[in-house]
């Protein structure tokens, strides 16, 4: 290895440390002894690993190994969590509908695998206003929130409007017919009137949970030049 | 002409007089010239002519022949109006921006001109939302909503939760980049998560001021066999 | 809960009481467990229950709990229907081709349902035109015309000349190749040249049969004016 | 040139005498003295030439050149006709609305440089069947129907549905919104319900006239077996 | 059933004594009990039935009613043919691939069942441009080209150049990826810069075929005015 | 205005006083006379504003009006700003090359606005990666990067591996052909393989520097809970 | 066969020749059967047999044939190879993720099947540039580079504006969402701001390897006059 | 700068001088006075500069600077060339239409400039197969092709199934309708059934002339390792 490559090497550990975001595993498309594997490579290295879209089987693998994993199927989450974390600050994860939970609970375990403090705000959909502005107070609370929408997507717009923090939008594929697997609710997010709207991948609800985490501890525990 | 087509022109002629609703010019492409001749043909034909997406010329052009004719530069309505009408029921047209305003004026006097009377609601898009719930009281008055919207589209959603009776959707061009000319809007309302929602085509303000009219003449004066 | 949503939950249920329309379970993407329990909430809350896009694993599992409910496998409507309701009015279902049939069924159980007489005429799709010519004085007697067809989705542009009420145009899947999973039919009815056309997502029945009802509604009690 | 290519050009002008077809120039981008020179050629080579979508400033090219030249600013078309021409058979061109005719005449005017009768039928849109109807004992003397619609492009699934030749169907770019230039229009023709009809690129009027005059053709005068 | 009816049912009958087409069974998505009935009527009804895409269950069944049916699993066809048909004329039907021979054949059989003649040119893709070209003298003999191609679909347009008749071009969703199940072969064909090549929809033998077989007996009969 | 409307509209007013962001001008589309007479309103209520994508004849208007007004023709952003205003924190703006230095612009322009620090680094395109890679130790003082390509969009994807604060990314419409007006960065930005990056509108720079404020705004003084 | 045909059958014959590049089956859409006799016949006629996308039932029905047939399970590489070559030249296969290795290894095993070195560069996708860069070094002794990638596809740029050769990239269908079944990398990759980049179809491996055996050879070789 | 900055920088200079390659300005979008300053700066930093997509006025700012600087209106090439250049290898330049001739001269001038000898062969489309075949033997001589064509996009197809060589295929956005601005030849080019096609951006004349040059180099030089 030459000394370009030592530096960036050195750079990229640098940013382990100062995110404290283990990489992590999409399990989609490994089979089941590939995902143990890497988990295992990981927990030796890190001393725990997350996985996203991870299947029954690959849980089973990976439970195998470290009986003291844990999996959830409904936000294909698995992990090996075994560090001790002191949850700070507050991220709001808003669903639409309840089909809209596998892609909310992602993000929301995502984030506190990071270390971050989530409050949830399920089935707060547009249709019935009330819901929404009936948690609002709640909501407002967060330093960043995360808006799950599928169908018309129009949630994080209306949240938009009603929070001065970040709203990470994340369109989902749940509808049929004419939102052409999450399209109807990418363009509405990637379009909305209000201010602070930022948009991730359909269905991404992991990357959701990284950016949000990411602003949370710039809110905690301030930006570079502070911490440096 | 053979017995087929008289009956189905009579039909048609027997829809006039049911509907009250003299044939519409849509003046996107014709010569000035032409539109004056379509009117004189229409105003002989009817006693007034409506026509929509009129530009200043045609406007001069049909002013030469009818000075009592009257062109709206916002929403290209150029019409010659004369019958006494009394306006029945009440239609709410919403407009979430003030670059919808076109379209949304194209709706209003379209139904005007059908005979209806018309609330106008405008600048009352979600990202502002006290704008909306502040006339929810007034735009449930109506037996019908047109809901015109641009961008993200979502003012029809939010609508449909709130009220009773048809919301006529109405995506607008106004937008940039992902928007592609109203895409976004149309999708969303196609998809949207709310009852009692039905589109139009992108820009088409008269087309739900026409389904307006027919529903709230329905509302006042009752079905096909009521009225028989 | 704070005032204002005190405020906003008494608006929804006012409008429960107003449209007589009791919620309704989209069952896609439920298990059977959760289909049925939710069944259970509504039933005990409303009296009765309706679903669409019910599976069969889905009906059986609400079966158990009720053993009156009935399921439709045509349209995947399942229900519990235990109100005297009196069919007031007269709604229309077109349906071009026998492919188009769930959806029109979907559309015309939903109104049903809902407390309206339906009118069915299936199978009069535009290549053979007699048969929607020979079916047009009896599609004529209706408050609201639903139109459902695949392929060009062409038969609301023609239903839409020849009657005087609204049309809700349903474009269906039905095709294959350059229909895009209905994208064909849903841009021929979205830029119909007849008038009266609004238009529904794509498959979506249940839209069409709500708005069809709200429609029969008014043409049979009024407006919300003349009803306070 | 060696023998292989000689064949084939041999080949290419054999083609020629049998189909009579001059080759035609498609003046869009051309200059008006381009225009002009490849007319000199084509005059000189053949006694006469077709030219579509011209401009004004290049048939004043034209006409300098050739004073009997003709330019028709409707349809674009440009040529110079000197052959005595005995039409043959029956083409029918059908346009829709006022808005096609530029295309409906490119296709006519193509089809009768090449020496074919036609017969136009124009404003027959679907949304006033009773004129489609009034015409169609007419239509159904043609050997080939061309049928030229935009919007919804459902006017050839209607002439499919009631005539046993052949229909030519050309989607135009007429419409706004979802359109989408033309696309609404070609993906209904492609997804017609109804047999016989093949469909030719948006607008072009020039292509459908060359095809209904090869079918005409052979109607009058048999197939490449009946005439050697 | 009042007088108009009456004339265009009239129309209908008269056509099929026409055309000799007797009515065809889209067979996708029937029951193989729905299949084999329609099959009972048409023989009832014509003497004879054709359905197209059907899969073997269908199969079966229709064969357990009629034991003279036959079956061909590549092109889907399922056929009762009973009629003593000389085979008039000739189409040529050429297939670019080998995967394109399930449409192909769709094509060749339709247009034999209608009382063609049909010579098949299979795997003549223009990547060996030697194999199209040695057979290119045989298809010059027929009155109607029908060319089934995936991929970038460009045999039409090579064909196109080479004869005068009629190309009926049949894109397939035959190829991956960018193809995006035939967009690539249809948009290649609608854009073709060769004469006389009109499209039908992605995979559809079955509309070609009949095309070509009204051409066929075009050039065999002559037009409407010739026969009457 | 009932109770529940006080409610928000305290809000809204609320939420300015925490953001400190006046309500900006999207100029497009207006008049001149709009345009001033939007600004007065603004500079009375608020005492500065500032407006987007402005033209020139609508700076003159406010230059009328207000002659400290500031304009700049590349960003197109026009302002009279006259708060003494602290600029906190550290936001990086990156642009990939040149074409996408409007954009830059109206983001740095933006975010300096709201109060922020903004630092620059134009013309860092990754297909000369040195540049980047020269700039990197800069960027990574700021609490937030901006980062706003065309074309291939790509330069997010690098940046966010070598960052570990939230990377905006802003696709741009520069480029040709198949960018399809900024589609293919827009997706590029979607799909990034990197962590932390989220994606606004299609030449969204305003969009970008009011999210970018909103995090450095939140690096600088923490979260809602920490402030309150 | 006349003359014409020789002539190009001949040709045909001359550039298997000159590349050396024996026929290669695509066994997609191939039963077993289907493909063990054709690979019968291929290595009956050149001695050895390569296929790509084979399934393991068609390796099975293979090895049958010729016990010393290879399948790889990762690339879908089936091959029957018998001749001695000798490795020329260099060309270097990247990919950007571990779930792009089926396609890179179908682009390498193509390469080496027609006799080139290959040197794999695997998971160096760019949100960890150091990897790259670390390899950059012996990338750049390639004569072409292959560079395979999905997702965001940016790779490509960034080895474009790292060495002088050419760039073969292979957008792969990895990802998910508004990844559009490999459309973002596509799209990236064709708008790439980097020099000597050209692009083939989603997920094509087989074709980048063929055009880099193609390059290779010509750096070993020379051109076709150099080695006439 | 940091050690690594160093050496990236110096890499891309040995790049310059491996290649041979002067930066190339794409004028689009910049004022005259900037066009005419970037050359100044490039003619003094390499003794001469190639710019694309010039305007008129731009020429006219760089002919003021160097009154011996080139203009060609068609190409759209503006150059500053003053070394001597030996012209190396041969590159055959194919347009399939007179109309595509602008994107294939700025392939041939780019790759005349960076010294390669460019043969032309214009309107050689495939719709008369002769034209192409005539020249097919002058073709084969090159080392690498460059494939131009609009509309359905077919000719790199042929010609790649014709010669040994790589084919470089440019898709035009010459046509109109369903070409949808030259996606329809993108699409044909990136699904060729035929081997060796690569493909760049529609319209990028430059991009294929770079890489061309890059493939003539390695015929005529030899990769990177025998050149070392």
């Amino acid at each position: 290895m030459n000394d370009v490559l030592k530096d960036f090497v050195r750079l990229d550990l640098d940013r382990k440390e100062r995110t404290g975001c283990a990489e992590v595993v999409y399990c989609a498309g490994k089979t089941p002894e590939q995902t143990a594997e890497i988990f295992r490579r990981l927990v030796e290295a890190e001393g725990e690993a997350l996985g996203t879209r991870a299947q029954k089987e690959q849980a089973d693998a990976v439970l195998k190994l470290f009986p003291d994993a844990v999996y959830d199927p409904l936000s294909k989450i698995l992990k090996v969590e075994r560090k001790e974390k002191e949850s700070i600050g507050r991220i709001a994860v808003c669903a639409a509908g309840t089909s809209d939970l596998p892609v909310a609970e992602e993000a929301a375990q995502t984030a506190e695998f990071f270390g971050n403090k989530v409050d949830r705000f399920f089935d707060i959909g547009i249709s019935g206003l009330h819901r929404l502005l009936g948690t609002i107070d709640e909501i407002r609370k967060a330093s960043c929130v995360i808006a799950v929408a599928g169908m018309e997507g129009a949630m994080p717009s209306v949240l938009g409007g009603l929070v001065s923090v970040p709203v990470i939008a994340v369109p989902t594929s749940v509808g049929y017919g004419a939102n052409f697997q999450g399209l109807s609710a990418l363009l509405a997010m990637l379009n909305s009137c209000a201010n602070g709207i930022s948009v991730v991948n359909i269905d991404n609800g992991y990357g959701a949970g990284y950016i949000a985490s990411q602003i949370n501890r710039l809110a905690e525990h301030g930006g570079p030049e502070k911490r440096s």
